[in-house]
């Protein structure tokens, strides 16, 4: 080869890369540069068999259009049954390292002696955040992550992108780092939203070696929407949704004997509040307004094979 | 101490020993010799919300008076926080070394890899009894049933007797020695039926160590007599009676939404055989049955401590 071969080969490559730093996620996604993109998911699957049915009835016919699930859950298995026989959907890893509720636990799905810093003494995970952070060794925390993602995998599951329940696994520069190192080690994509983390030169480098890119605008409800009502929440929501790539974090599942139980005591993200969540997500108004503000549904599968996985 | 006052003391000891030994179950209960003794025994609490709250109405308000719970299972929480603040009921460890359903799964309270040898490569333990008794390293079982029981005593669980989900672990003479040993570790009754594994040395010693005792008659509903009405079944086991240690074993939930889910895919011992169950326990005919045999309730509570515990 020619040195001047070589340099216009080069020049190319150098183009190439700026022309994709240069697109926004839209344009990679091959939507216009100002398209409001959302994608609407539905948290917890695996959680209880009434929001695994909520969840999935909620991607068959409604507009939400991705979710993941808890692998340590006891219910993994009936999720985990259905998307491997229906892998068109967008399902990924809801990273879990709580038990959050009282009557009803799980614990990791690694072997406990060999993260024992993130087990309580029952052999369940820490119910609250502080104690994970305060506990839980990183690598502990890696170990644990990546074999949740393994056990879906070998589930058969297209897993399409990875999140955090709770958000525990983004609380702390180390997590996250782990956080980011098992999305890259399974070139998936990891849920993220701007802040001063993301900054440092470590995490930094670790997004770029993952092709990671970042969620524009994360919107899910407090315990003042609930209060105010779902409805209001979602609806101002959808009105005020600026272009670029939004997501909503919702919980689906019913007020049913079942769900009462598993979160009793528990009114914020409890049953009445993923019946809420369901019932405008199944509504015609959800639908009209989407269209009334050109909301475009996106993927995370897209995301994955077009950013992630994109040799550019 | 004279020669002669050894001797008597001697006779005494010898004597008060042959009395224990001549008297039945019922005698050593305090009831007359041919007196028709009852346990209605709830097994599987903990198994879901279903199982839990059939269960706990039952004990609360029907003849159904005793029970046994599964420590790994993901509702074992709830009942264990029931059971901790009301200690009258006569509660049991259910030892479990199956996780039997199709889409709703748990695994051991050991590290699994301190007992690989009954974790199948979900981390749950096997579906069947064939394949722990042939995967199974016994001195696993033993550690796994240990730790069962402990969990349940240290979540205050006034623990009254153990047995066997499914049977597994009894199910061969290695694991009914390691069932033996952890009933005597924690000084607990353990249910057994007469059976030629009981007539081996070993066991039979086991059992003398223990002061075990077997029960006379156990009776549970099979598949045929599902199909035939559970109401015949036990109209008819009740009117036949005999006098000595009878036990039920049943299965009490709702044939509800999250019970079908549960036991999906399998009528028997599904969620209208437990609906069934507890349709008939629930009963004034139930009632009436019993106090025309003239059939007396007794509990695990009262032959851990009058005879397991006793110092005869």
């Amino acid at each position: 080869m020619t040195n001047n071969i070589k340099i216009i080969i080069l020049i190319s490559l150098l183009c190439a890369h700026e022309l994709s730093y240069s697109q926004n996620v839209a344009q990679k996604l091959g939507y216009p540069k100002e398209a409001k993109l959302l994608i609407i998911h539905a948290d917890d699957l695996g959680l209880s068999h009434s929001e695994n049915r909520a969840s999935i009835k909620s991607l068959e016919s409604t507009p939400v259009n991705s979710g993941s699930i808890m692998v340590p859950c006891p219910w993994f298995p009936e999720v985990a049954q259905y998307f491997k026989n229906n892998s068109n959907f967008d399902i990924g890893v809801h990273l879990t390292l709580n038990s959050e509720w009282t009557s009803y636990k799980w614990g990791p799905v690694t072997s406990k002696d060999s993260v024992n810093t993130i087990v309580n003494k029952n052999g369940f995970f820490y119910d609250n955040i502080p104690a994970v952070v305060q506990n839980g060794n990183p690598e502990h925390i890696r170990l644990e992550l990546k074999n949740q993602v393994k056990k879906a995998l070998q589930n058969k599951i297209d897993v399409t992108h990875l999140d955090a329940h709770m958000g525990t696994a983004v609380s702390s520069k180390e997590f996250l780092k782990k956080y980011l190192e098992v999305g890259n080690q399974f070139q998936l994509p990891v849920l993220l939203v701007e802040n001063d983390m993301l900054k440092e030169t470590e995490i930094m480098n670790l997004m770029l070696e993952g092709n990671q890119i970042t969620v524009d605008k994360l919107y899910t409800a407090s315990p003042i929407d609930f209060e105010n009502g779902m409805d209001n929440f979602y609806t101002k929501t959808i009105n005020k949704l600026e272009p670029g790539l939004n997501t909503f974090l919702i919980h689906l599942a019913y007020d049913d004997e079942e769900m009462r139980a598993v979160t009793i005591g528990k009114r914020n993200w409890g049953s009445t509040w993923r019946q809420a969540d369901n019932d405008f997500f199944s509504s015609e108004v959800c639908q009209k307004l989407l269209k009334e503000n050109n909301i475009i549904l996106v993927t995370w599968r897209e995301i994955r094979d077009k950013i992630v996985r994109s040799k550019n």
